[in-house]
Parts: structure tokens; C-alpha cells; sequence
């Protein structure tokens, strides 16, 4: 086939593909505070969480991040977003469970850090909730999904909220509104490779 | 069990557990630059992209994003990095296909984008590049692999590499450290809410 007859049959073919996906744009139109869930044990969830962090500040809006596990140490992330004013960042963990190994410091760590997550689930300048690795302390039973499901529920109506972290618990992902489960297809890790700068924190 | 019970016990755990993972950890000695890949039809793969830029920031290094599909309009992302002195943000496309409805337009798009893109991956003091949405004029047949691939491996060797978008070629999948795939299990779209300013773009 020609090159022109391509290009005609493309242009073609995406006239008709635009009809599709104009009808189904045309379906969409709620404006709404999304839940958005980023699970699996896949390489991808907070990074994920940060970018949408970087798209709402690319609005003059604000965002609030709570970081539920990592915090002992300066990450990439914390150091190029805390500085921004419309950040609020907090660190609400010391640490993986195996590094604390303390149970009773990581219960209050989780709960005071929740307690400042909710101030955010209520304030409507938030534009971004994100709530990261918030499933493991949520999965090892320091904070109570009746504590967390109707603060979230009761936020106000156009706040974006993120949960990241492995295994989100069913109460999460029936509430939200968009759930990605990221699976390690591959990670560098066990080609011996150790965390890179950057990349992973 | 007593609560004292329940955190001696949890101690005990841990500290094993460390053990377990500290002798992974010391396994992993390589420090290299990464290929990355974020594939599957979920939400969350330039997203993540952009987290990565972010913590790249972070450590006062530079990053180059080649937006491969997406261009036309101004999303978040980019207001929000392409006004960072170390970033470089470089649009190479125009819209999806079904957009343009131009197909020599959209290879002539793909193909400026990707000369650009290719003096960043021979530039060491980028820390990270950013090929978002390659795989799809690589699947077109816009952009060679024969062209993309020798590129990626002779690039400085710890500069980190992401690629993003559906439908990653195996040949990518092959020569990446680390690949995402990201299964949409719910979209917010698919019951009736539109792309949301600060989450989708």
C-alpha cells in the first residue's frame, strides 16, 4: 500500500475512532473529589501518588501529603516538595516495622499521624489528600477503618485523596473511585541492584 | 495476649525479619542506572514518571521528559516542571492519533522528538530521562526499536531511563531492570466522572 493510501485510511479510521471516544467523553461529565487507590507490590505507587502532587501544585493548587511508614530518613521526594508552599508534608512513621521493631512507637506515630491527616480531610483548600503506604498500618491494626472510611466520606465534595501501599483492604478499594494494583513484573532489587537515588527515594 | 505480650512478641518478629531483610539488602551492591518500565492499561504510569522527576529534584539533579503523545494542551505536569531551571521538557506530539487524525504529522512529531530525546541520553549530567508514552509511536511503527534501543544501552551508565505507556514491546520489557504493570481494576471514567484537574492531567 502507498504511503498516501495509509495516511488516507489512518485519517480515516481515526475520524471514526473520535466518534467512539467523544461519545464516551460525552458520557463523562461529573466533576467530583476522587478516591484513588495505588496497590499491589509493584514499583510505581507513591511515585505515582507525588506526580499527581506535581500536577496539582502545576494549578496554584494545595497538597498534603501524610507518609505513614518511610520517614527516618530525607527522602528525594520530602526534600523537593516540603520546601514548596503549597505543601504540607508530614511524617507520620519512622520506619519499615522491622527497622522501628517497635510496636507501641509506631501505633502512636500512626495515630498522631492520622489525627493530622483528618484536619487535612477537612479543610476544602486541599486540593490533595495523599495518604501513603497508609494500608500497612492500616492492615496491622493500628489505625481502625472506622476511623479512616468516614472522615474520607465526610471530605469535602471536590478533594482528590491517594492511598498507596501492598494489599489494600476491601473496605478501600469498594470506596474508591479509581483502584490501579501495580504488579512487579520485574524490579531491579533482585538483579542485586540496591535502591537508586532519584529513583526510588 | 496482653498488649506487653503482643509488643514483646512483635519485637521478637521484627528482629528477625531485619535479619531476612538486611541479608537481601547486602546482596544488592550494584549501583547502575536503571531502565524503568510503566506499562498496562491502568492509571498511574506517567504519573509515576513524574514522581520520579520529583525526587530526582530532590537530590539537585537534572531530568529531561520527552512527552511523546500528549502536547497540544498545557496539563499540570508540565506547568509545574518546565518552569524548573533542571528540568527540560520537550513536547513531541501533538495529541492522541484519533486527535490529529495526521499520521505524517504525527510521524514527523515522533521523529524531532526522538533526536531530542536521544541527545539527553548521551548527555551524563542528565540524571534521569523521561520517555513518556514512547511505546505507542513505537507500536505505530513511527519510532524504530533498531534506533531506540542502542541508544538506551549505550547511554552514560547511571543515568536512569523511564518509559511509559501501554503495551510496552517485549524487546523493552527484555531490556529493562524493572518493569510496572499497572491493571486498571476501576476508573473513575468508566462511571461517568471526567479526567479531574491535579489527577489526570
Amino acid at each position: 500500500m502507498s504511503e498516501s493510501e495509509l495516511d488516507r485510511r489512518h485519517k480515516e479510521r481515526t475520524r471514526k475512532h473520535k466518534e467512539v471516544v467523544d461519545a464516551k467523553i460525552a458520557k463523562a461529565t461529573i466533576d467530583k473529589g476522587l478516591l484513588l487507590v495505588l496497590t499491589g507490590n509493584g514499583k510505581g505507587k507513591s511515585s505515582s501518588a507525588f506526580g499527581m502532587v506535581a500536577r496539582t501544585l502545576g494549578y496554584g493548587r494545595k497538597a498534603a501529603i501524610f507518609q505513614f511508614i518511610k520517614g527516618a530518613k530525607l527522602v528525594g521526594e520530602r526534600a523537593f516538595f516540603d520546601a514548596h508552599p503549597d505543601v504540607r508534608w508530614e511524617k507520620c512513621g519512622e520506619g519499615f516495622t522491622w527497622d522501628t521493631q517497635d510496636r507501641q512507637a509506631d501505633i502512636a506515630n500512626a495515630r498522631a499521624g492520622w489525627e493530622k491527616a483528618k484536619e487535612a480531610l477537612a479543610d476544602p483548600d486541599v486540593h490533595l489528600v495523599v495518604l501513603d503506604e497508609l494500608t500497612y498500618p492500616v492492615n496491622y491494626g493500628y489505625l481502625s477503618l472506622d476511623d479512616i472510611m468516614p472522615a474520607i466520606a465526610a471530605r469535602p465534595p471536590m478533594q482528590h485523596v491517594v492511598i498507596t501501599g501492598r494489599a489494600a483492604h476491601e473496605r478501600i478499594v469498594e470506596a474508591a473511585d479509581t483502584v490501579s494494583a501495580i504488579r512487579d513484573v520485574k524490579h531491579a532489587f533482585r538483579s542485586g541492584v540496591r535502591a537508586q537515588e532519584g529513583i526510588d527515594w
